[in-house]
């Protein structure tokens, strides 16, 4: 089995097609326009991103997200040490700045990791480029106002079918430099995507016949969601994340919320170390302070199997049901 | 599926006994007392290597290659213009240099690609280190003078079964840090090598029972190479190069060559750009220059299929029967 395919192609045209097919499905991006990168896994893909952005510009340019945001972005971007590119941090902290010149690079995640908000990027102006880390915009995980139509955007089989194991994911881009530096970050990284692993999403996605997947999946998600809320809301201790009602384009309806994670936050004076007080009670959360943010909160994922979920509503609720003046079941 | 086994491992142990014993089968590497990093194919491996061993030294690591060597190399080290380290060129030229304190990676293909020549490092001393790219150093492509046991090796199943769209490849290293810095390396840069990939792998090394398939593939490469070494042989304007019959480990034996490269040169002086040479005649190979050395060389495949290659043998026998003073068949 060669590098390339019989066309000389590095990727699976037919992929592409179905790639494209499963977001006409869902109504959540515009494919047309739009070359497609595949990566290895989406990770892959916002290094490829970042390169491809910042290569051959005359200063290094500043690498920013707006916090709480998903750890990788700076992990990744100090981990290079490169020339090319920095990270600078929480956004914010360069919006009202004319700049000096330099180019801008936003992490926009849409809807957010770890607190599930839909976003725009925060940096505007001509030197500002945007990465939009869709990996959650799904009708699953969110009501999808529009489909997304970004210039540079990031999506991943992982939080499509649940197969984070097969590291596959893809992104959509419409400058046709841009394009052509990601193939060239692939090519120079490790030579293409797998070929097996290009297989195994196109069966994964030729399983996609029509909606129905999406309409499981949300059944899914907000089915926990409102379980974790009901409890959270007897609760004087904890709050998570308000998530309002939008109209989606996918359900031709307004809907509720059904993040993939809950950014719970601790409210008391005395409990700023959110995660701490949550392993006492044999529950495991991410910090806050791993998204930039404070530890007075914690990432509870809703994309744990159905039982561990449950062990999840369980031991929180006894949690809760020990608090003073909280409301009992 | 998730992005990591049961066993929290990224890695299958499966698959990681089958490589120990592939490895002990073909007698061309010692695997005891050595950690396994899996790889998007060894092209990523060669990256993590350069990154883990230079990672927070005080000053860039110097990597250097002894000419001609795999372009990769270079192209890849100066990619990511990063503080660690820089590409210096022909390791022969640090060779009598006592150095400014800074450390030295040399990169040691052995089996050379293009010329397969079997190699040591050239540098020597304390501040040096080396990454042996053995993705030839298997019985069908060298004789194998003993099983290698360097501190950090890489292996790739491109080379072994012929699946190089697969995009997977090996390291044993030595080093407990320099595995741990590699292994950060994959995660950060993709968290983790598809399992898509990984199965595939397993498959793949599962089907080798015994020594029955070097034996099979040796055949083929030195079917090959005695082919085209008759054909080079009644030439006065075309040499390949030599290389010497030695003691084989595996074949027990004393063997003829039987490379995955013919290192093609063009010896009349007017000749000083081969690859123009050849495909007048049809012929494509690598310019020597591609690997740093003189565009008199040319890098041909014996790795196409046996009709592509049988292709290139007319071509080459056409082209040599027009030379004055050639024998003639």
């Amino acid at each position: 089995m060669s590098y390339a395919f019989p066309d000389s192609s590095f990727v699976s045209q037919e992929l592409e097609n179905h790639i494209r097919r499963v977001h006409s499905i869902a109504k959540n991006a515009i494919t047309e326009g739009k070359y497609i990168v595949f990566g290895t896994g989406s990770t892959q893909l916002l290094s490829a991103a970042v390169f491809a952005l910042s290569m051959n510009l005359s200063s290094p340019a500043k690498i920013v997200a707006q916090a709480p945001y998903y750890p990788t972005y700076r992990a990744q971007t100090d981990f290079f040490q490169t020339a090319w590119f920095g990270f600078q941090g929480d956004a914010s902290v360069l919006k009202n700045t004319s700049g000096d010149g330099a180019e801008l690079i936003e992490f926009v995640t849409s809807p957010n990791n770890p607190d599930a908000q839909l976003r725009n990027g925060v940096l505007q102006g001509p030197h500002v480029k945007a990465i939009y880390d869709h990996a959650y915009y799904w009708p699953h995980y969110t009501a999808i106002p529009a489909p997304a139509d970004e210039d540079l955007m990031i999506f991943t089989i992982s939080k499509l079918t649940g197969h984070a194991g097969s590291r596959f994911g893809w992104a959509l881009v419409k400058d046709k430099q841009v394009y052509e530096n990601m193939i060239q970050y692939i090519q120079i990284a490790e030579l293409g995507t797998s070929k097996d692993t290009q297989l195994r999403a196109l069966q994964l996605l030729k399983a996609i016949h029509g909606q129905k997947i999406f309409h499981f999946a949300y059944k899914t998600m907000i089915d926990k969601w409102e379980k974790l809320s009901e409890i959270v809301s007897r609760s004087n201790r904890f709050t998570i994340q308000e998530i309002p009602p939008l109209f989606c384009n996918f359900f031709e309806e307004v809907r509720g919320p059904s993040p993939a994670y809950a950014w719970l936050k601790c409210e008391r004076e005395e409990d700023s170390n959110c995660s701490a007080v949550l392993r006492a009670a044999k529950i495991i959360g991410r910090e806050g302070s791993l998204f930039e943010s404070d530890d007075r909160y914690v990432r509870l994922s809703l994309l744990r199997s159905q039982d561990d979920f449950d062990l999840l509503l369980r031991r929180l609720n006894d949690l809760i049901s020990k608090e003073k003046g909280a409301q009992t079941i």
